[in-house]
């Protein structure tokens, strides 16, 4: 497994892989694809940044990670979305993924990793893999993003 | 004191009064403008809404407010600024303005107003007015914005 800076031919199968693991609905995925879009454009511009995992032999992408520094802050970085194709789930691309994330955070001079995500049962494994990397649940918004469906800020320290 | 939609002839004295004001640095100010500008090409598209405390003889801009439905999201509003003209301060104009925002928002379908905000003793102020405004502290994230400067979640429910 090697993680790198994505590239334009990893636009499909990073779409590809969002609609296949399940948990991301055809907005989320627009979102995928139109911060894919900027970033191709202009990353320091655009502040989203992909990294892909992939097979160094065939180029198969195994996952994806999209971070970015937050706007009007000089400490923190937003990680947006790490994913890990269905097939190779388990065999630690995501750690990969969420340490390679920690590394280019730093290296921009951030200090924090924040991850704005769901208290829907869907989201229970994402929530478990980021306390096993070592983030806190900060906060807890109810009925942020619906009725039922809270806001957790989970935070890495690095 | 009226509060209505902000007009494009509102654009320069809101810059100047948030310039004024004492909290916005540059680049806030700069934000101010691009999500200004934003409004105005299209208030749905754009996320943005703008409203305006105006003397009515006069047209004189006493104070403004930004908000805006929270992307991703079906119950919160974002409440970006409110603002108040120095010379007019202490007289209800910031109350208005709320109280418009929850009235906008509610109408919007929407049942949280979100304030993300500084622990900076600038917004020492602003934090009691949100308070007071019936908002409570939700979430505290520490060294967000920079080091000794926290990200302060304040939020209303409709």
């Amino acid at each position: 497994m090697t993680v790198e800076l994505s590239r334009p031919g990893d636009r499909a199968p990073i779409l590809e892989l969002a609609r296949g693991v399940g948990v991301f609905d055809a907005e989320e995925v627009a979102v995928v694809a139109e911060l894919f879009d900027d970033y191709l454009r202009d990353p320091i511009q655009s502040g989203y940044n992909f990294l892909t995992d992939r097979v160094p032999d065939t180029g198969a992408v195994l996952g994806f990670a999209c971070w970015g520094p937050t706007s009007l802050s000089r400490g923190a970085a937003d990680l947006y979305w790490i994913a890990t194709a269905r097939n190779v789930q388990g065999r630690g691309v995501a750690a990969g993924l969420f340490r390679a994330v920690e590394e280019a955070a730093r290296a921009a001079g951030r200090w924090l990793i924040v991850i704005w995500t769901s208290s829907k049962p869907d989201y229970e494994a994402a929530r478990k893999f980021y306390q096993r990397m070592g983030c806190e649940l900060s906060c807890q918004l109810a009925d942020f993003y619906d009725r039922g469906d809270d806001l957790m800020v989970f935070v890495r320290r690095l």
